[in-house]
C-alpha cells in the first residue's frame, strides 16, 4: 500500500532515477489557499545537495503543481504534486545492479518481488520522501489555520546528544546551522562528527525529536487509530527509521506510577492542564492539549565506503565498496521528513474529528 | 478506527463493564481448523484473576463463536468471537464518575466525545484487548501453518532487566512462572518488584520483548504497510505502550554504519544469511528471512492506590484515591496481548504477499 | 470484505442458522439518541412471519445493544448490535447439503471457499440482512437530526405496476397493507398474485422504490465515492438485485438531451431549483437539493417448491423440490432493507462532507 | 475519494482544462509485462477527434509512465501513468464561468466545495477517465494472462437497438464501425441518428453492454464487495450512467421463478454448468463460470448547442446556449471506458481471491 490516511490520504509514486517522484493528495478540504514558496520551502530543506553533509546528487527538487489548485487555491479534487528527477546518475549504481548491499532493501526486494530496480535503490530510496515532504508542507498549511504547528530538530548524532529538554529549547535556532541541532555549539560537535564519519567512508544515526504545539484536545481515534499509533506508523515509514517513543518514552520504565502521573491541575483561566508532561501530549490514544512529544532513532546510513562482506545476485559471497552518492548522515535532511510525516497524521486526524459529530 | 487489517481485518467492540467485549475477524482463509482449546487458552493467558500480580477482577473470559465456523473449521465469512463481561463490579467506579484520573483517558474522552463511560474505563480499558488476543490466536493459527511462531516475553520489569539477547534465551521458560520472564532468578526478582509496589499503592512499567521466528523473506509492503511500520501501529494500540524498537532500536546510533551493517553471508545450504541481525529481520520494511525482533516500552499503571492531585468533572481541584481493581504492574497479561497482535499483523501481510502475484 | 463504509462503517457477520446475526457500527458521532423501539420498529418490518405473504420462520428478530451506547446515547465507540437466531430449523435443509440448487449462491460458495454453511444457506442468506436494518435505524436517527427521510415502497410485484410517479404518491399508505405498495388497490392485487405463485410453489420479482427526501445540496464524493456510486454499492449488495435505476434510469434513453436536461430556477425564495427531476436528484455524483429517486430491480426468489434440474455435490444431475420455509415473494421485506442501506450511505456520505472542510 | 479497489488500487487525478490527467495504480502485481502499445490503443479508442462523431476536441492522448515500471516489467511498486492536456482551449468555456448549466455538475461543485474549476468541467469533466482507460488497460493485462477477456459494445442509441442477445453477437465487429456496434446495419442507423441529433444541436443517450468472458468461478467477496456491488460501483462512477442491470436485470421481473433460475447441468467433461445464463454469471455476488453480462443506461449528453433555461452564477435566471467543444453522444467513447472500469474490478478481485487462501 502506498497510500496512507483514511480522510487525509497521500498516495505516493515514484523511483530514485525513474522520471520524477511525487505524490497525490485526496481529501484535502477546497478553499485552501495553497501557497507554492512555503513548499518549495520544505522541499528545499530535504534537497540533497543543500551542504557539504549530504549528498552530491544535486537535484533542485522542483515542485510542479499538476492537478487539484485552481487560482490559487485547491478545489477538493486530488492535488497532484510532481518532482522531476534531474541527476540521477545511474552509472554509479551499475556496479550495484548484481550485488546485495548489506542492511539495504535490495535483497528483501528481489525476493519479494522477483526484480528491483537497482538504480539508486529504486522504490526503496529515500528520495521519494521528497513527495511526502510536499505533502506535508499542504498538511502544515491546513495546521496553520488552527495555530498547530509541528517542528522537528535533530537531538543526537551518534554520542553527541543535545541534553536539553523539548520545553527550553530555542526552536528558532534549528535552521541557524546545517545539521538542524537547535544549540549551535552542539551543532557544530555533529558537524565534526559528520565529517569524521565522511572522510572514514563510514556514516551515522541519531536521534530526531518532534514536537507538535497548539494541537487542540480530542484528536486521535481509539482504538486503532490512536494519534501514537498513527504517528508511529507514517513515523516508521520513513527510511532508517528503528524505532519511536512518546514522552518519556523507553525511560518511563525507571519511574514508578506516582512519579510518572501527569498529575491535572487548572491553569489561571481555569483550563484544565496537567503539571508534567511525561506522557507526550496523549492518553488513550487521544491528544490532552500538552504539547505532543516524540523522538525517533535513526540508524546509520546503510551505505558506506567501507569494504563490506555480502553476497550477488548469482550466489557468491563477494566484497562491496559502495560509490554512489550517499548522506554520511541522514539527520539533518530528515527533519524536514519527520515534520512531513507527522502533519499529515494530524491533518488526517483532525478533518476526522470534524467528520464524527451530529 | 476500530478496524486494524487491510486483508485480516479485525474489528473490535464492548466496554470494560457493558454486557461484551468481542472481535470480528474479516478476511480469514475459509478451511483453517479452528482449535478452540487454543484460542481459549490464549485469553487465559491475558485473563484477569490468574496469579496475585493480577487484578483482582476475576473474569472467566470464556470464548463464544457466534458466527463464521462450521463443522470446526473457518468457512471465509466473518468471525465473531465474544468474551462476556461477568465480574465488572461498576460500585467500585462509581467515585470515579465525577473525577478524571490522571494519565487515563477519562478526561480526553470526555472531551473528545462529550461524554464517556466511566466504569472500568469503559471503551478505553485494556479489557477490550481480550477481543484482539482471541482475534491473534485465530491469526496464530494462520501462522502455524506455515510454521510462524511469535514469541514475546517480559525482558524488564521497572529497573529489573533479563540482559541475555533475544537469541541466547530458552522461551519454554516463559510460561514457568507469573510474569512471563523466561529466567527464573530474574523473574523471582521482578515477583518482588511487583508486590513492593502493590503494597505501596504504587505501580510499575517495563519492556516487552517479542520474537517472530521462521517468517519468511518478502513479507511487508512498502511503502506504507511496511512491516515494521504495520507492527509499530498495532502494538501502540495497545494501552500504555509508549515507545516500540526494531533491532538494536535506540542502540543503533550508538554504532556507526560499518559496525552496525548486518553484512550478508551463504549458510551451508547456499542461503543467504546476514551474520549479524542488528536490523531485526527487516529490511526496507520486508522481512529478510532473519528473526524478527522487537522491544515494547510500557509506563506504569496509571492507575494507583497513592493520593494524587487531579481535577474533577465540574472543574474543581481534588485529590484522588482510587479504588477499583487493577494491575500494578500489566506487562505479565500484556504478553500475549503483544504476541496477538504481532501474529494479526503478520497474517496479515501474509496473505497480501498472497495477493500480489500474477 | 464485510465491511461498508467509510466513516460510517458498518461491519456484518452471522449465518441464517448460526447463533446470531448482526453488525458493529463504528463511525457513529457520539451523543446521538439511541431510540431502541425506533429499531426494533425497523427489525418488524423486515421480521419473517409478520404476515402469510412471508416464510413462516418465526423470529421474534429482538435486538439486543451490546456495546456503544451508555445512558441512552452513543458513545462515539462501536455499537454492536446482536440479534438470536431462535427459530432455525436446520433439519428442514437437511437435505440440501448435498445439493446446489440453481440460481442459489450454494454452488458458488463451495467452489470459492471449499466448504459451505448449507443449513438455511448459510452467510448467503438474507437472514444477514436483519443487522444491516438494525444498522440503516441509526443512520436515520442521525439523518433524522437534519430532516432527512429515506422512503422505500414497491411499486411492482411481477406483472402488476404501480404507475404513478413518485412525487404523487401518498406515501403515508405503505405500511397501509402488507406488500408496502402505497396504492390500496394495487396492493390488493399484488396480493392475490403473490398468493397465486405460493400456491403454484413459484415467486414472483419486481421493483422497490426508493426516495430520499430533504437531502442538502452537496452529499457525494467525487469521483469513485459519487452519490450514485455508493448508492448502486450498497444496494447491489442486498439479496436477489438485479438492477439499479436513478431518476428516469433505463428510460432516460428514449429522451434527448433537450428532453431530458432539468432546467435550473429559482423558486420564490430565490434558491436554486430544477424545473424536472429527470437525473433523480444527482449531478456528477453530488446532491442537488431535488428529491433522490431510484428504483431497484428484485429478480424472483430462487427458492421455488417446483421441481428443477440441477447437480448434487457428487457430481450427478438430479431433480430438486426444495422444502425450507421461504418468501414466494422477497420484496414486502425487502423495503426495510432498501431503506437501511441507502440511510448508510447517505449518514457517510453526510459525515464525510463535515470531514473536508477547513 | 478518488481510489478505488482494495487490491488493485487506482487513484485518479487530473482536470479537463489543467495540465494533465491520470493515475496511480497500487496493486499491481511484479513481472507483469507492461505492453505500452496495447494501452495506447486503448487510450486510443478513448480518444477526442477520433471520428466525426465526437468532440472536436484533439487530444493525442499520449501515454507517458511515471514510475513503477522497470526494463518492461512492473516491479510492484505504484505505476504512475500520465496524460497531457494539449489542446484544452479554456477560452471557449469563459462564457461558462458565470452560469450553471442543466445537468451538469457545475452547482453542485459550487455548492460543495464553494468553488469549482469551469474550464472544460473541471473535475468532472469525462476527460479525467483518459486515465481510468490507461487503468484498466492494466487490468487487462493481468487478466490476459487467465484468458479473461472483458468486451463492451453499443446496443443502444436513442431507439436504435441491436436486438441479439449478447451470446449470438460477433464481437470481431465492434471496431468496424465508429459507433462500436457490433453490426453494421444498426451501426449505420445509429450513426445517421446521432449526426441528426447533431446538426439539431441536441444529443443522446443509449445503452452499452458489457460482456466477461472466462472468468473462473469463485470470483467476488461476499457481502460488500460482491462481484455485482463491486462492478456497479465502479461503472456509475462513469459519467452520465443512471442504470445498470445484471443478466435479465429489470426485466426478470416478468418471468417467474420457474422460469428465470438458471437450471444446473454437466457439461460432457462433467463441468457443472447452467442451462441458461439469465443471472449474468453470478450468483451470492460471486461468479458462477459463466459469460458475465451487464447493461449500462447512460443518458444523452448534458452539453446541448440549443437553448436552454437556466441560472448564473449571481443567481439571476437566464438563458444558455452552449459553446465549447462536446460529444453529441457519448457513447462511441464511453466502450472503452466500461471495459476498463470492468476489468479493474474484475482484477482486483482476481487477486482478492488469491489472499484469502492458506
Amino acid at each position: 500500500m502506498n497510500t496512507l490516511g483514511n480522510i487525509f490520504r497521500i498516495t505516493s509514486f515514484g523511483e530514485s532515477h525513474g522520471k520524477a517522484v511525487g505524490v497525490v493528495i485526496d481529501g484535502c478540504p477546497p478553499l485552501l489557499e495553497i501557497n507554492i514558496d512555503f513548499i518549495q520551502h520544505q522541499l528545499n530543506k530535504r534537497r540533497p545537495g543543500q551542504s557539504e553533509l549530504t549528498t552530491a546528487r544535486n537535484e533542485e527538487d522542483k515542485l510542479e503543481i499538476i492537478s487539484g489548485v485552481f487560482e490559487g487555491v485547491s478545489t477538493g479534487a486530488p492535488i497532484m504534486l510532481l518532482i522531476q528527477n534531474k541527476d540521477s546518475n545511474s552509472d554509479d549504481y551499475h556496479s550495484l545492479k548484481e550485488v546485495y548491499r548489506p542492511s539495504h532493501a535490495d535483497y528483501t526486494y528481489q525476493q519479494k518481488y522477483g526484480i528491483r530496480d537497482h538504480r539508486g535503490g529504486g522504490r526503496s530510496s529515500a528520495r521519494i520522501t521528497a513527495g511526502w515532504v510536499a505533502a506535508g508542507a499542504i498538511a502544515k498549511l491546513i495546521l496553520n489555520i488552527q495555530k498547530i504547528s509541528v517542528t522537528a530538530y535533530v537531538k543526537q548524532i551518534h554520542k553527541i546528544a543535545l541534553e536539553i529538554p523539548y520545553d527550553q529549547i530555542d526552536l528558532s535556532l534549528i535552521e541557524s546551522n546545517p545539521v538542524r541541532c537547535p544549540n549551535p555549539e552542539t551543532a557544530e560537535r555533529m558537524i565534526q562528527e559528520i565529517f569524521k564519519a565522511k572522510n572514514e567512508g563510514d556514516s551515522l544515526g541519531g536521534i530526531i525529536s518532534c514536537l507538535i504545539q497548539n494541537c487542540p484536545v480530542g484528536v486521535g481515534e481509539p482504538v486503532f487509530d490512536k494519534l501514537n499509533a498513527k504517528l508511529s506508523h507514517a513515523i516508521m515509514s520513513i527510511n532508517a527509521v528503528k524505532g519511536i517513543q512518546f514522552g518519556d518514552g523507553f525511560n518511563s520504565i525507571n519511574f514508578k506510577g506516582s512519579e510518572l502521573n501527569d498529575a491535572l491541575t487548572l491553569d489561571n483561566s481555569g483550563n484544565i492542564k496537567t503539571l508534567s508532561n511525561h506522557s507526550g501530549g496523549i492518553q488513550g490514544g487521544i491528544s490532552n492539549g500538552e504539547a505532543i512529544y516524540f523522538e525517533t532513532a535513526f540508524k546509520p546510513t546503510a551505505t558506506i565506503g567501507k569494504e563490506q562482506k555480502t553476497v550477488d545476485t548469482k550466489g557468491n559471497e563477494t566484497i562491496l565498496s559502495a560509490k554512489g552518492r550517499h548522506d554520511p548522515c541522514v539527520l539533518p535532511r530528515a527533519v524536514p521528513i519527520v515534520e512531513a510525516m507527522a502533519a499529515c497524521v494530524i491533518a488526517d486526524l483532525i478533518l476526522a474529528q470534524k467528520a464524527y459529530s451530529l
